[in-house]
């Protein structure tokens, strides 16, 4: 560990992807984005984020000084080391993406979806320090899941457990991307708060400012900012999500018995408007015996870094 | 292990306390029962157990020759060594059954609930030798479970994980003992599947000979049995029943993914007229990207013998 003190972070998402080169102090030291799309093949897509990668490398003293790379990237089965048929990325079928890596840069490489990458992270440098078991829930696009059991994340049988966005908690409830209906991610990911608001504007005569919204792009932000400023029906559209949410977890205990729920992602910013309806519901609705016991926490990572940190995270596990 | 090549199991049951000596083939060797009730004080029991055991473990050349006691208990916590409140039992408050025996016999002892044991026994004995990542369900007065995850039982943060028949399958349904409404247990049990053939012969006016019933006690065992002759509102009750325990399977694989789903207890002989149900429903219920993986299977451990069994797997793990 002491001759080799980085790991490099890879935040793979649709758009871009971030590399981090990371210490174990959970501060990064140096970062690169590079474009994921319009590289044609995968292969030149790990070439080009190679070059890209090196001066970083050189910075620190070369790849001698790296101990491994993780990569958090969504449609990763962290057994396989492939990306499986991701709609949002421009390969299609199986990309062995941790093979390809590990030939271009010589170090290990270990790579999971981006929700498994923040609980990782979530335990190496943020709010789980010290937990060995606990659940993290993203919420973005949709709501993801990362379950941490006696200390280890749980992958399951084929690489792809704890995907807790997709319990459904409403029978023929909303449409899914999955393509069935009431799954959690339907409701409580940004996508599903947005809408909440439509359904809550459709359904209720109140005034709100969030009417003024109909005409552009309604978003889960819009909801929280006008929370904030006291928006009654927004207001009630975060104690709806906070109450499914809390109902949800309260389900979820009976699985795992964490000692804490820790919430990740844009909707979070909301804060205890939501959160206070987490607890609550999490309070009324939990089975007797796991009362009083878990916390409902905010995520401790940093918005902004919180990917390239989860995924770097991975890199420590090796 | 060679030198110790036997185990205790302990059945403790709201009746009777079933000690089986038990060798690495599953084999019971001998068996002794003692009732659970009756002995004042829980160190009288204990006490008596003893007595009653020796004779066993004299047969099989002494206590050198045992390795440990395994017990599967009510309201067992498995990090505490203690049963915790159990409301049919006759000790009250928390009793360190594990120190106490520990002490009496002079091997370890280790002690989960009978959901748990059952799913170290079907590890260790059954159907679930060789998985790694599978759910023991048992059905009886209540819906008990056992994950097991990574080849390791998950028991929480508290010890008392795994109560997946508390989880809460219908909103405002069925009142459960938990003081909550509409748990699985409340449909899917034995006791579950008599309410349901209740509601059934109230709700529907198709002729039935569960209707001859309705003046004794109608029971679980009466829905199976008159739908092997046949009955049709039998057949509706065990399929309701095999739905909604697909339903709740298909949204359990979104936690842990596991190889399969093993069903233990009473209401399984009705065999495929129940597992059929509980396979299509997981099917059609279930996210695509886990689609076609899990098995759905009946246990392996025999029904007499299951509980001790059970119990006695605990004592290999030490």
């Amino acid at each position: 560990m002491k001759d080799k003190p980085y790991v490099i972070g890879l935040d793979l998402g649709g758009t871009n992807s971030v590399f981090g080169i990371v210490d174990k102090e959970a501060k990064i030291v140096s970062t690169v984005s590079v474009p994921t799309a319009g590289h044609g093949t995968a292969d030149n897509y790990v070439k080009n984020c190679t070059a890209a990668l090196m001066p970083l490398i050189e910075e620190v003293g070369g790849i001698t000084k790296i101990k491994a790379m993780g990569i958090g990237a969504p449609n990763a089965n962290y057994y396989s080391g492939c990306i499986e048929d991701a709609p949002n990325l421009e390969w299609r079928g199986n990309i062995p993406l941790v093979k390809m890596f590990q030939e271009s840069l010589g170090i290990p490489v270990v790579m999971t979806n981006d929700a498994n990458a923040a609980a990782i992270g979530e335990m190496t440098y943020g709010a789980a320090r010290g937990m060995k078991n606990f659940i993290e829930i993203t919420l973005g696009t949709g709501v993801g899941s990362g379950i941490v059991v006696n200390g280890q994340l749980i992958y399951g049988s084929d690489g792809f457990a704890g995907e807790l966005g997709h319990v459904i908690v409403e029978k023929n409830g909303r449409d899914c991307g999955c393509g069935r209906k009431g799954c959690l991610e339907c409701y409580c990911s940004g996508t599903g708060i947005a809408r909440s608001a439509l359904e809550k504007l459709a359904n209720s005569r109140k005034p709100s400012v969030l009417r003024e919204k109909l005409n552009s792009k309604l978003e889960a932000k819009d909801v929280h900012l006008s929370a904030q400023d006291g928006d009654e029906l927004a207001l009630e559209i975060l104690a709806d999500t906070g109450r499914r949410l809390g109902e949800a977890c309260a389900n979820f205990a009976a699985f795992c018995s964490p000692e804490a729920f820790i919430f990740f992602g844009g909707p979070t910013r909301a804060g205890e408007l939501l959160m206070s309806h987490i607890r609550n519901a999490y309070d009324e609705n939990v089975l007797f015996v796991y009362k009083g016991k878990a916390k409902i926490l905010l995520s401790e990572l940093d918005g902004a870094s919180a990917a390239v940190l989860g995924a770097s995270a991975l890199g420590w596990e090796i």
